[in-house]
């Protein structure tokens, strides 16, 4: 279709959300109809939350997750095990472990993955301030929780590098078949990890 | 994924994207945290582009399309054939129609189609206005171009019974095999119109 919009607000608008990821011209003005269709107190509403988060958010001095406070209220609770660090990649990694409720230690949150082709090297991200936490002394285990790609795997052993000087406990999360799949779906690489990654029978 | 955000203002914004039409919390998310990488100044263009369209956009007083005027840039075109009135469902549809470049006549916008289901009756779309435009006279040709669905049709039919007492020529866009399509997976019915409403071929 092309582009002949009879207004050049709607235009404005339909730009702006087609600047979003994954969002196309056509969503865009859907998206767009859709809150026109809405009351002005509706729209309001949907800006100023975008306007607040933007220009209110804090980042955790500590853990740099997203966070209303200068200290996170992971990091402040004195409920959980501030001698093991679960480094992930982003927000998004936290609330996925959360939900998981099998994790009681703190967070360290990159805000990326290492990615020479984009223009992200470690400088970019929170990787000196994990080492600084580590150097500060009373961590006793990093668990590195990042993506099972390139990326993931190149920041993974450039931590490992980094933190190895220390005397803290390095692992890795575990990489194996995921709970109700198949073998015969698995591709061999994680099929062939699972295998050498074996751990004891436990009924 | 369990919904437990580390952040108030994080989760207002999430909340407010997932309002949206045929958009998740998971996707919600991401355009977040998108949004979040981009500058300050991005993210007030973008509120400000929804807050201004939602605010200052007006609907063309002849054939309520959107518009930045009173009278749309289309109904004000001395060149367009003012005798000639294309019936659409939405702005989209006259997007599609114009990039076709086959139209010189004059839009009517209705909002929408008729669908007791979603309680839109005709009162709450503009049809009384176009009974009205074509009542004030001097139109010749009225061509239904809505949907090939059950409300469209069933629109349709609705003008068509309204418009019947004025002396005007009233036409449906033609329903048949898409350019390009195989005929051996068209559906029966569009393959039956196609061959009721063959036309004279044409060198």
């Amino acid at each position: 279709m092309q582009d002949s919009y009879p207004s050049q607000l709607l235009e404005d608008a339909v730009q702006a959300f087609s600047k979003l990821p994954g969002i196309g011209k056509k969503t865009a003005l859907r998206l767009v109809l859709h809150l026109l269709r809405q009351t002005d107190s509706d729209v309001e509403e949907f800006s100023t939350a975008l306007l607040r988060l933007k220009k209110e958010v804090h980042y955790c001095t500590c853990c740099h997750n997203i966070s209303d406070t200068e200290k996170c209220a992971i990091c402040s609770d004195p409920r959980r095990d501030a001698s093991t660090i679960c480094v992930v990649e982003n927000v998004k990694e936290v609330m996925a472990v959360e939900a998981t409720r099998q994790f009681n230690g703190l967070y360290h949150v990159l805000g990326g993955l290492i990615a020479p082709m984009d223009g992200i090297g470690p400088s970019e991200l929170e990787i000196q301030s994990l080492v600084e936490r580590v150097a500060a002394g009373g961590i006793q285990e990093v668990i590195l929780a990042l993506a099972a790609t390139s990326e993931g795997d190149a920041t993974s052993f450039f931590i490992f590098r980094r933190l190895q000087p220390y005397p803290v406990k390095l692992s890795v999360i575990a990489r194996g078949i995921a709970v109700g799949d198949e073998l015969e779906y698995a591709d061999e690489v994680t099929l062939g990890r699972s295998i050498l990654n074996r751990t004891p029978f436990k009924n």
